[in-house]
């Protein structure tokens, strides 16, 4: 049962405030600015483990109070929603006990470190949302608006069947091997790694935009560089590298092909070796009737292919994403003013606030993510099938 | 002699609250948040003539009060700096008694209407520097992080003499002969059509990161839609039509060439009849040694070709301008993690905030805003120099 | 009276075999074997000044017969056509004398150095059109695939009013001032510089596609480096340079603005000194209805802007022109299969044979290329109106 | 012992004359005029089972003589080479009768259709060799001037280890399930589908490029279309429907990913479905110290970044290949003027005439293509290993 605050208020306790509490803020702090929304979210408290910095955090980036456990932050009869920020091993434990709390839940991604932890969290949240407790994992691209409107019309029929999806997700910032050893390389927090930082990004927006299921999988991972100074400070992304090693316990990189419940093929590739590439994840699908493709370094545009048109007259499209007709995009600013990578939490919010504001299940829910882990699982296994080429 | 407010502490009264005032505000409203600045921002009130809309736009766009006349917030003590986001018609009466009032000024660009009120607007900034009053102008384009490194590189001599300039400024949000007559289509309101209003900002944006003068220029303003219906309703740029019509009374195109201070040509072209560009500001500019190209609608890339490199090896290099090492993109997010369009208000507020703060003169100046009108009026004069092509 | 050879037979003689006597000789080698014609061409002889080295060209480019002095090459019974490749300043004698002597000719642009020249050429071809004497000048650009396509799909009202044509050929091939003093760089030779000779280019494109004529310019040109290197040797468009110097006459750069027929703006702008631009042929159309844009350096490709769309799809359309349905593609390889700058030759001789197989007039005509010249003309005599920016 | 001419000349004979034989005869007749060779190539006399269609292609495409019967072709004294241009079914036997012959081979791609027929053809090329009578496969796109650059470039260690590889070779023309059973759809004739038609280019240019072998795949091929009607009438990759249907025995498309010899993980795409894609071979390899990007349909241009430099100026430059410095470019125009797709043939003529009238092994040797077979056939094999996603 949902602690409401005043009507048309939802009451917001966040735990952690690295990148990802950094991007959910200024979020919180927008999103009602700008949308015309049935309730207001408030910032009430951060919370994060070091008192001084969680207090420097909470003013910086707009919270009310600062907290050090997250415990009382659930308890607390002044919140209305838990927004979990923290890395994955974390995310069960926290996200089943707010929802046990009667606290809604926003869950970054992915979901959990393992598939038991995400079954887990499924079951809490499950039996939350017959109390009226709303859940929902974190997954903003969904909310760029090309990717939005590239949904939109593939549920419109405008691909017709979908023969082919091809997703990358390339990154470079641990081309060189003397950046450090931080959490996100290190299985027991992350769980693992491209593959489950960036891989479940390309997974969860190709099954979103396609309205299809990944069924089966083969591929492989890779970490090519699998000993690394220990760090001695990082922030975000960046980290600086002191003089101990240690292993690095994710991959490096992850390719796999697909098999999609429709019928098509798919391949995936999620790697953070991929020099030049800085936040590269590119989606193309072909369809019987035409073909989509985004990039998000470009994320204002949609490439569309439509093979119903005079052939002397065919040619990917590319669709500037930022007039009023598209999707949450007539709430900013005028035709081709763009809008950033920050947008997509923002549109996040607002579609979060708007479903639990009125009684509805937010998307994509606890078990649309676990979906994720379970494909991000039978790539892990299929690390065996191999054939060689042997002369 | 400014009435500053308690240390550290800037305190900002708006006045306008339509398009520019909301990019101002949420620029107001991030600007502390992202950026560690000697001096903290407070919206105290925004300033219309409407009071039901402007208390409105005071709570939603995050001002303490609204106030209905900008003589009120000029008279008030709490107040330390006025931004001046009205039509152009009421930007000198309204700059040169905040400054004369000891305000500090950021004014919307152009700077005036005409040449005669941005030359007793200068006079007024002159007057007031040496009390230690500030003043600047709002051409927000510099502070893309992208036309900033464009300038550092052509400073740091990386281009070498410069030989062209090729600056468009292209939109399409008139192309409709129905599209009512706004107040931007009226010469007693905008000055000028394109010409002033997407115009000013490639000469600006062209004389600022070349570090040159346009000193001559030859060419030809145009409106191809002369009688259009009277605006029922309008907001920001879009508008509905009534029955009854009127003359448009500025340009909807204007092109030029030019010559630079430094021996270089230019040409220049800005127009609301560039059917499919939205906001279409490209610039490129030719060196000796190298060339730079720069594209709003993507904001976050700068092209660069050096010819200093091994010809096999030269091309343009798409840089995305999200590297810690960019300007103003250290303070928010990982490589490759795109900025907006209204991120260009919050680094202007950024370089406001900073120079008021510790005593300098923000830029660009009443002065260097002075001279882009100057090149506005010598373009309206050089219509009537024309070759005719007689067989 | 053409002395035609043997039913279906069209004999060539060729005269000059520098950079565009090969482009020619490729061309006529190839175009019977691609396209289905009323005639064949024979390449009877090619003529030059220097004996060794244009009978060494003959062997090379597949001539059967090489000779020194043009007008054995006119007097010849054997010779239908003359295919004219040398400088500027030869064009009229040659051309002129080639059509009195009943022969067909194919002159290379521009079509002279002067506009009394290009008159006198035009009443010489008037002269000869009235025996079934035929006449065209080697505008090759029109015959690019997209360019065709361009035009036809302004000629089928797709673009609807024209408001804006911006057309850039930007070059770099002589930003080196050590580079020497070529023929093309010496008026008496080439006429003019940039404007004449890629400037040229622009003007025929963009009348061609628009249906429209130039009536109005206004503008300047530059010679930036004054001073060059006398050449040791020269071969195509690269030379040596020696060490006296001598003064360049041409100008090194155009730019102007003009007014269409049809009520449009037009920016134009020929440069050599656009550093990193190679064959820099850009043209943007933007009418009521669409959008067009080409670029040569891309020449397989189309961008189309139909604003007719519903606005959620609208955007620019790359068009791969490589399809059957295109414009002389259907006689090469399959869609996506590229074509050369070398094939706009080969279409140029296909639609020449065809037209005088079955006794047309090929286009463009000597008139058209006259009104080329009409334009360069006002250009360099628009030089002297310009409007200074005094503060 | 190969029946050399009379010095400096080699005569071929070529079996098959659809678009192989097209692309190859363009190839003959232009090499030896852009090119200096120590040989000059004789288009001595093409082959065909039918006699009227031979003799038409023959005078077409500029071949001598016409005959029926590849036997007969072998037989003669008067050709010193044997261009394989048939359907893979007939590779085998013709080029080891041709080199057992003593003719100089030149197969097209794929070697075979089994690796059995590919490891016979490498035993005949193997014993011929070591009489001084060469042989080579036709993959072309190893001479276009980018992908040859690429693989200067990557020798050079500009990309230090390489990590990543990326290619897909997507097509759409046959999409439409109308499309008819044309013979590249029978395994019999073509061995396999996109697999081995358009897979087998990227696999050895990627082997190519990267100087590394594939090692071991896993990966699926699938056949969306099952059924289709027989043709009528076909040439080219084009052709009309008849009313009876057949079996579509071999692959629509094929994904796998791959490990590669150096230690990297690639994938690849090869399809007939990518809708809007119509020649799109891209490959992307991504090393330690840089970044390569090669598009075929953009092939006169070559991404490259370079994470050498300083960071603040890394981007991909779009290198135009166009220049005199640049691999096969010198011998054609000036910069910027682009070659197309049977450039790459021209280039391949050239550097086979030059092995052989000197002496060499042409590359890519058989060998080298039975690597390609050997890969081909364990993605076939690879097809069974899956893991299923089990919620």
């Amino acid at each position: 049962m949902s602690t409401q605050g005043s009507s048309g208020e939802l009451r917001v306790g966040m735990v952690g405030y690295a990148f990802m509490g950094a991007a959910h803020s200024q979020a919180w702090r927008t999103v009602n600015r700008v949308f015309d929304l049935p309730a207001r979210a408030t910032m009430v408290a951060v919370c994060g483990r070091d008192g001084a910095k969680v207090a420097e955090a909470a003013s910086r980036l707009g919270w009310a109070e600062a907290v050090t456990d997250w415990r009382e932050l659930i308890a607390r009869d002044d919140i209305d929603v838990i927004d979990v920020c923290t890395p994955g091993d974390s995310h069960a434990e926290i996200a089943i006990a707010a929802l046990e709390a009667g606290k809604h839940v926003l869950c970054e991604k992915p979901l959990a470190n393992t598939v038991d932890e995400a079954r887990a969290m499924v079951a809490a949240a499950v039996k939350a949302r017959a109390l009226g407790v709303r859940s929902a994992c974190g997954f903003n691209y969904r909310r760029v608006p090309a990717v939005t409107l590239m949904r939109n019309l593939i549920a419109d029929g405008r691909l017709g069947a979908i023969r082919h999806v091809r997703a990358v997700y390339l990154q470079d910032w641990i081309t060189d091997p003397n950046f450090p050893l931080v959490w996100r390389l290190q299985k027991d927090k992350a769980g693992s790694g491209a593959l489950g930082d960036i891989g479940a990004h390309i997974i969860d927006l190709t099954q979103f935009v396609t309205g299809q299921q990944i069924t089966g999988v083969t591929g492989i991972t890779e970490t090519f560089i699998k000993e690394r100074p220990l760090p001695e400070a990082s922030s975000g992304l960046s980290a600086s590298a002191g003089a101990a090693t240690g292993e690095v316990t994710v991959d490096d990189a992850a390719v796999f092909v697909a098999r999609l419940s429709g019928g098509g093929l798919a391949t995936y590739e999620a790697t953070r070796f991929a020099t030049g590439r800085k936040n590269g994840l590119k989606v193309e699908i072909n369809g019987e009737l035409g073909s989509l493709v985004f990039d998000l370094e470009r994320l204002n545009e949609l490439e569309y292919y439509d093979a119903t048109k005079p052939a002397a007259e065919q040619g990917f499209s590319r669709i500037l994403v930022t007039e009023a007709e598209h999707p949450y995009v007539a709430a900013w600013w005028p035709p081709g003013h763009i809008l950033g990578y920050e947008h997509s939490f923002t549109h996040e919010m607002r579609d979060f606030i708007e479903a639990v504001a009125t009684g509805a299940d937010p998307t994509p829910s606890f078990e649309d993510a676990l979906q994720v882990q379970l494909v991000l699982d039978a790539v892990e296994k299929s690390d065996a099938s191999w054939v060689s080429v042997l002369a």
